[in-house]
């Protein structure tokens, strides 16, 4: 298997790269003017701080946004890795023509108007794949709303920035077949200081799909879990293959609508694509190891702990709160069999019960979970915390960060991240002011911190459902 | 019915008034220490503006915050609404015994260190129960963190302002028998702006309990809604009894935890209560036709829904958006059977299709979930909705209120208010910088508005079943 990673590794790292970590980009289209999509483009890669060549290209214009303009892609001096066309579907394969013709590697179309639309639209797109044959021209759409790739501060959005947030670097790897969903799923976690390593669209997907961009980031080094949200596969026996062994060395998050009936045919108006049905799509991606999201809040909250915490290696799960009522709750979702099994609450020693009971007040309860109170300081709660995370009956912790009672500071912080290092740790937080700083500074850190229990405990439940996938998997080969 | 209603708000109005608007308010315990809880108490009541007498009690200062002090609560002049006894367990039954000398109408009883630390603290707490017998003083806790009543500007919580938000005056009654829980949800619900219509943590519930506060709330002008986090029922005939009659005319929501094994054990290490059995719990709750809420986010959501929307008259939802893949999430989650029921998608006549044809671009998806695409304008989406709100094939629209296209503007706002007025409607929200004026903007406006798919159809679902449940209950009398 590692063998193989690595033959892959080589090979993506190549023919990706382009599209991750351009030198040049070319937006044809772009215009001065602030109401047009290829305004956007360019301004949000300048805007975000590409250090590479952009070059726009506009017959009408010199210059756009003081940079030298190029009357068509062929004028354009030298190699461009990666083009944005933001022009209408119309024109869309004569200038895919002249951008094989100038040996782009990546293109991006953003117009919709293609198989989305019915038969005339189909008609468009095979010629856009006509364009591509016996080429080495990749495609990304048409019909995408683009690609963000943070580290490299490559940004093709069609959103304007003052309307967006878009995410900082980070280590999730996103794939959407919806644009629009897509961009306010960005925008949503920048709130929180989640990032990501890198955005893609796939949209009408003539080309470039779901597992290429599954193979680019499982090859990315930056992209430490992906997550996809998929309305319809198109082409189920290599999507699961592909999946499958991506899934095996890089955790893989699905969120797959087209759920049921109306679902389905709902995505079809969107995508123009038909779904599968979801009985069979749930046993096979359980078969794979692959774990679900159902919304897109998990998807993106199971793509933050597979990519920050340790993995579980079982499911007794420690909690540590200074809110009774927080460990109750808590306790019932984790016990609780829904979509996702239960977990078992940890039953620690004697001799941990008496070290314990060293650093708490005695009003605390230290059954499991273990309510410091309002009462409970920094100082215990590092302490015990110490405890768990060296327990050999504690698989996990749920260490819920309230800084709302006196005697808690922000440096419980510190020692979470101590903790999250020797063992699985998800944090909880309840909040407003004081809770928006911490949430930040987890995130910083890498510790997958999430603002509700609901959201909390269901972060632990992924992790515990891939450990028991891909122990059945290991043990079955 | 109604009758019964109106001898019950007199009675009660009457009976709870001084503890809902006291004229007067002692703190007894006050300090000018700022790590004690009689500072904390004291400063809340001060800060948020209180306009009674506020009489601090400690006989160790002449004023505190420069406010005259008096020795204990006899010395203080004419009547005493409200006093919070914020001492030490062991010497709260004498001071209890002065307030009830002084016929303080409502006693807050702040300290624990009664039923739920064994068999001692229960003494502890029957001595408390005792010197109320035959008495008019009524008695909240002990072991709370106080009460809030935002429209009167009481606030006895004690927890320092400037660790914790409290939520503005509102329509939601919180009832509450975690203290830390509900300090914490409110302080998560202030920065969405969501306001409460009062706040009472029941603690031990040695005297006034989830009963008398639902029949508080329920002959409370102001509230709306009532929703409940509890680990355990002081007494099933009667909470039963009393749930049902108060639902019967306000919309009731229970979290009440303890549903599995595991979290009952935890429960009653918490409250010193043990908890039933939840079955029995899930199949009375039915019967009552009362929603249950299964963590702390679903309990404001639904209350918010129930306060704030138009009953929900059948199970024909229309979706509006103006980002595809969000309409068919949503489609998803409706129409999907989990733990509330499966909704159906609006299906509109002919005529209402051409009417729909006339105000979206070609591109945009008629079909049910309505797809206005990211060029669709404000113009579009009020005329859209102003359609829906008046069609006789739609029982309730999720409208999203997606500002990040450049076409939406702040206005949609009005528009939703305007249909909000003629059909039961939700607002979905997805986003960060512009959604979070938005998301401001609706709540002013008593718009229930929700920042994820999930919890937008979740509320849906809870109008559905509240509706069903009633008409159900109506039919069987």
């Amino acid at each position: 298997m590692a063998l193989i990673g690595q033959q892959t590794l080589n090979h993506q790292l190549s023919l990706f790269n382009d599209l991750i970590s351009p030198v040049s980009v070319a937006v044809i289209g772009a215009s001065p003017d602030r109401t047009k999509i290829g305004n956007a483009v360019l301004e949000n890669l300048v805007n975000q701080g590409f250090k590479g060549k952009i070059y726009p290209v506009n017959p009408s214009y010199e210059e756009i946004l003081k940079i030298k303009c190029y009357p068509d892609i062929l004028s354009v001096p030298g190699k461009v890795d990666l083009a944005v066309i933001a022009l209408p579907a119309k024109i869309a394969p004569t200038v895919l023509e002249q951008c094989v013709k100038k040996e782009v590697s990546f293109v991006i179309i953003v117009a919709g108007g293609f198989s989305e639309l019915g038969d005339e639209g189909r008609k468009l797109e095979l010629s856009l794949k006509d364009k591509l044959k016996g080429t080495k021209t990749r495609l990304i759409g048409p019909n995408t709303v683009g690609v963000l790739f943070p580290h490299s501060n490559v940004n093709t959005a069609l959103t304007p920035g003052d309307r967006i947030w878009f995410p900082k670097e980070g280590h999730i790897g996103f794939i959407s077949q919806s644009g629009a969903l897509g961009l306010l799923v960005m925008d949503a976690i920048s709130g929180n200081g989640t990032g990501i390593s890198g955005f893609v669209n796939i949209g009408n997907r003539a080309d470039v799909d779901e597992e290429d961009l599954m193979e680019m980031f499982l090859d990315h080094e930056e992209t430490k879990s992906i997550v996809a949200y998929l309305e319809s596969i198109a082409n189920g026996e290599r999507f699961f293959k592909t999946l499958r062994r991506v899934n095996m060395e890089k955790p893989v998050v699905i969120l797959k609508t087209g759920r049921t009936r109306e679902s389905s045919a709902a995505a079809s108006f969107h995508t123009g694509a038909m779904a599968s049905d979801d009985r069979v799509m749930n046993g096979v991606l359980r078969q794979m190891g692959v774990v679900r999201a159902y919304n897109e809040v998990e998807l993106i909250d199971f793509g933050k702990a597979f990519a920050y915490a340790l993995p579980l290696q079982g499911k007794r799960i420690a909690v540590l709160t200074t809110a009774g009522g927080v460990g109750v709750l808590t306790t019932d979702l984790l016990t609780e069999e829904n979509e996702r099994p239960s977990l078992a609450m940890a039953k620690f020693s004697d001799e941990e019960i008496a070290e314990l009971k060293k650093h708490a007040l005695p009003i605390a309860s230290l059954n499991n979970p273990i309510d410091l109170t309002a009462d409970g300081s920094t100082e215990a709660y590092a302490a015990i915390l110490e405890i768990l995370s060296g327990s050999d009956n504690v698989d996990g912790i749920i260490a819920y960060a309230l800084p709302q009672t006196p005697k808690i500071d922000s440096s419980v912080v510190q020692h979470i991240i101590t903790a999250s290092k020797k063992k699985t740790t998800i944090v909880g937080i309840i909040g407003n002011r004081l809770t928006q700083d911490l949430m930040l500074e987890f995130e910083k850190n890498l510790i997958p911190a999430y603002p509700s229990i609901e959201r909390t405990v269901a972060s632990m439940k992924a992790l515990y459902l891939r450990n028991t996938y891909m122990r059945r998997i290991v043990h079955e080969q």
